[in-house]
């Protein structure tokens, strides 16, 4: 161990890195010191091949597997996580080998998914809009002279306290924020003390958070999204395992400015939240998982969406996170250990009154962060907010809320009740864990259809006709899956049982589907679903449906007592119900009782962000909500092997 | 001006700083730029003499002047001000040009002056002690279990709730810093789940700042002073225009921790509020202004006293700044170029609730900073602190507070009325603007006789018998001055009318007395007081009693109806009134009117740290209090004039 050598890492489009590593340590390592965003969701066991590189020069050793062949080991191609540096390398890293494979993707102020206008409406009729506690007001003073020398900060205090006096029969405490006590003197000169105040009604304060010179509105002839404007805005914001959504608005009329999708930066760490866990609690690991989300996601794709919404970040003045209980711990800096270890105690259900700057984001300094509540260590805010805005919580009848991520999440209930349950699914439906996967993006296969006879299929890719697939999304997965099973290429255990053209078995006895050869997809490699793949995907819908059984069982329920279900997760929007039934992820009931309600967790934020009102009835809701522990509910692992079949081990459940 | 030359500064203790300097500019304005803090008191327009520098190699022009003998000039000695750069340069920066020449100086905790335990003991009486609102305190909580999974921080709370329940009958709300959020988990964890404390108070709210594991109680056998011991902290901090003082105390016990002074690092800016004010008009020169005093000043400060205290930054919780009103803009950032254009008009009077980082102190991140109120833009927040630790706003009998501070202050009133006015007296009283001055620290001349007969005097110097002599504090000035007067080895109009060993006149005409030659003293140079000296220094204490004068007019008072002086500010405690009397500084009352009571800006900020009645009683002195603008009152300056004679043009005034 005590050699040295010097790793240089190469990728297009970025400057080297180089790094002292020891003999023996493997590439994985030595980039994640040298801070090279290396995927490796399967956290460097060598099962997931997203870590493929090149050694241009230099010698790692490793042996040989599926994800690598004899032809590409002899051009230098290597595992990262298996290849143990024997001597100084330089290294090249493909652009699929990049945990940020997913970029920052800025989409137009309008969320384009199907029942967000609806979702919105539903927000006017309860009542949950137009209350975020931000008011703009404009104000004129009286001008000082030698007879009335009053500061300008008193003056400003007086000219609101005499226009509350108007409105308010009782008096409340007035404040000035520093930064807009900092703007004050030349704002209320440029603006021949006539001043624009963008003001926060706290309980028992009313606060003036920022400054602007003269009475602006529309109708004085400068168009809304001027520079300095000033506008009020909010951020909601969805940290997932896998990815981050944020969606900027205006608070004062709830209108969506921008929205913008991010991969989670703390990926290169480990695809779940037990990996992030035991990350955390190396030396410095607790900051570094911090950084890699706040300074290397959220910053940057905040810095984005202002640019495109037209908003100086000083104008932001609400933000509110929704993120499963390990996400809200590593964005705060809050050590997440004992989620793991039993009695699985958060450090935190509620986030209580924070500030966004404290967290580390560019918002108002003053700005407040709100966090949907967690309510257990593996059901958090991400759940809280989405059985707000997928309205389970208000329901007559009995209905279920199945959130699709890397932690798949369950709620049951109605507005009588309310019962939660988590369960770890791995990262399939986001794209993880399966060589061909990936997040729910342009290039993404999201639906397919197989022909029975001659096992060709007809891919919908996202990004349009012109794009070239690259990969699988969850929907994707679903439908090729299904489809194989419908046309019985596999069989019940996922296993090739047809050969043909498409079908491939290799030197290591792995076969798989070939969706398209390299020459029409995008990366240029086969796109091929393996029968690893098939296998993982088989774990995570069992632990999806598994679930889904042992709740119900624990209240006594059968399947068909369910009469509305709400998809939510960032599986994709093309998700066909049928076949998910088909390999038995879903529960067999009529398909109208499914409704993809895409990320309910952001819609819950956005929704928190512009009322509070809809913060305080989901802290409500998290506060009545009860959790099952399913690792520790007896059967649940029997109902968990029975389903890793396609569909079932009981074929009648799905008859 | 195209040619480009290299300076290098060069002094002892610290590394060489370069910066490229037109031809043509002064050496001052290019130690400006390193950020080399020469001393200028004047300002660079030569008066002062301070910024003497030696270029050991290359050349600056410069007329040869008072402060440079021909020997000197041959030696390379140059008035950095008036000395403009010809060729790259090395020069030297004596000790004596640093601005920092009165560098961080910590004393013991006990304050050492004379009346600051009988203030303690006044604040006990008046009920201004024990109230900052901080309170520490132990709570043990069940352990979590499988049957008991509710996390840390609601665990925590709602063992506080419960304990509050007992003694608070309406529920309040009750909130947890992210900082203690961040440490909480491990906190409870190695304190077995005991965990202790510190909390807030605040209107309607008590808020959690920081825990600690365990119970901690000075019975446990922990010695209070170790590291991490929860203790809680504040800061009193007066910022004056040449020093800064600051003492460290105990919230809970009211108990000095530590104190200490430095010279306010915006000297080099200019020595009066005037010249700040002009300085922070030009490009960055408001940032500047602020991060010379912060980062400068009191960050080092608080660091030192930190140490000295045993206390870590985040165990300070509370901090009160008294200033003057320009010190007050400038420490915040804000923008103070109103305070010299008419009307007058300061940003702000109030504070308002401001964190203490926010300003850029390192304290606990939610750590409360409470500016003392201006009451116009040249009374500031040091005299409503120090009109409520002087008494006088609750004497019966009429009562003049005196703050001899590069800007003069009064207060006139009792417990029926306050008015308060300025002068601009310049920093003679603090030892600027004055060859031979310096502030009232070690080697400081405080008190001095002049032998009427032989001309030789007998100083008295600050740091006991084996200190050389310095330079002069105010105090010493007074005394030196008026002995010179009362010996009639100067006129009244300040100009030598005897000759001997100790009196000499130069080239140039000036005279001046030698306290001390150059082999006893600190410098190795002539402690010499010259006649512009003491021309700069009669305008000082004839701004001040011209000040006195049309105060006391304006209100239809002489000045023998005032019945007590308070005399307050760094000019040291050696102040000889009678003296002062003599020179005409003071008014002709009986010497058992006037009271030494040392800093009653820092003393004010002590009360206002323990005690929030303290800082509401400040604030109800500053709402109540008059302000009299002297500069727009007619017949201030001829009695100013009248003043400037030695004792005055009318000596029956001090006959």
């Amino acid at each position: 161990m005590s050699n040295e050598y010097t790793i240089v890492f190469r990728a297009e489009g970025y400057e080297d890195r180089s790094v002292a590593v020891s003999s023996g340590e493997t590439i994985l390592e030595a980039a994640k010191r040298a801070n090279v965003p290396l995927d490796a969701p399967c956290s460097g066991n060598g099962t997931c091949g997203k870590c493929r590189v090149k050694a241009l020069s230099g010698e790692a050793e490793s042996e040989q597997s599926r994800h690598v062949s004899g032809e590409d080991y002899a051009q230098g191609y290597r595992l990262a996580c298996a290849a143990r540096v024997r001597s100084d390398m330089v290294v090249f890293v493909p652009p699929s080998g990049f945990a940020y494979q997913s970029r920052i993707k800025i989409s137009e102020g309008e969320r384009e998914e199907a029942g967000f206008s609806a979702f919105r409406e539903e927000l006017r009729e309860g009542g949950f809009t137009g209350d975020s506690g931000i008011e703009i007001l404009t104000l004129t003073l009286p001008r000082p002279d030698t007879g009335d020398p009053m500061a300008d900060r008193e003056r400003l205090l007086f000219a609101l306290e005499t226009r509350r006096g108007e409105a308010v029969p009782e008096p409340r405490a007035l404040a000035l924020s520093l930064h807009a006590q900092r703007k004050l003197p030349t704002v209320l000169r440029e603006g021949n003390f006539s001043v624009t105040c963008v003001i926060r009604h706290d309980a028992g304060e009313d606060r003036i958070l920022n400054v602007f010179p003269g009475p602006q509105t529309p109708a004085e002839g400068r168009h809304p999204q001027a520079a300095g404007w000033p506008r009020a805005a909010g951020l909601a914001i969805d940290i997932g395992t896998t990815s981050v959504s944020i969606l900027l608005l205006d608070l004062l009329t709830g209108e969506p400015l921008a929205m913008g999708s991010a991969g989670n930066g703390q990926i290169r760490y480990g695809a779940d939240v037990i990996n992030r866990i035991i990350e955390s609690g190396r030396p410095g690991g607790l900051e570094r998982l911090r950084r890699a989300v706040v300074d290397e996601c959220l910053v940057p794709l905040i810095r984005a969406l202002c640019r495109k919404g037209g908003i100086d970040s000083e104008q932001i003045y609400r933000a509110v996170v929704a993120a499963n209980t390990t996400m809200t711990h590593l964005f705060l800096g809050v050590n997440p250990a004992n989620l793991r270890l039993e009695p699985y105690v958060p450090a935190f259900f509620e986030g209580g009154s924070i500030r966004g700057v404290d967290a580390g984001l560019e918002l108002h300094p003053e700005a407040e962060l709100i966090l949907a509540p967690n309510i257990g260590s593996y059901v958090g805010g991400d759940i809280t907010a989405g059985t707000f805005s997928s309205g389970v919580y208000k329901k007559e009848t009995l209905s279920l809320l199945i959130d699709l991520g890397t932690n798949g999440e369950l709620v049951l209930g109605n507005a009588d009740f309310l019962m939660s349950c988590a369960c770890s699914a791995g990262p399939a439906f986001e794209g993880g864990d399966i060589s061909c996967g990936m997040r729910a993006t342009d290039g993404a296969v999201e639906a397919c259809v197989v022909d029975e006879d001659t096992m060709e299929s007809a891919p919908r890719i996202i990004g349009g006709p012109r794009q070239k697939p690259a990969g699988l999304c969850g929907s994707g997965l679903i439908d090729l899956i299904g489809e194989l099973f419908r046309c019985r290429v596999i069989n019940a255990r996922g296993k090739f049982i047809r050969e043909g053209k498409r079908v491939f078995r290799d030197e290591w006895g792995m076969a798989g589907y070939i969706l398209a050869f390299a020459g029409e997809t995008e990366t240029g490699r086969d796109l091929v679903l393996s029968e690893g793949d098939i296998d993982n995907f088989i774990r995570a819908k069992g632990a999806i449906f598994s679930a889904i059984r042992t709740m119900l069982g624990s209240l006594d329920f059968t399947v068909d007592a369910i009469e509305e279900v709400y998809i939510a997760g960032g599986i994709g929007s093309g998700i066909n119900v049928e076949n998910a039934i088909r390999i038995g992820m879903f529960p067999k009931l009529p398909l109208e009782r499914y409704h993809y309600i895409g990320n309910s967790s952001l819609s819950g934020a956005y929704a928190m962000a512009g009322s509070r009102r809809a913060a305080g009835k989901v802290t409500e809701i998290s506060r009545g909500m009860t959790y099952l522990e399913l690792s520790s509910h007896p059967g649940y692992m029997d109902e968990f092997v029975a389903a890793c079949f396609l569909p079932h081990t009981d074929g009648g459940l799905f008859a």
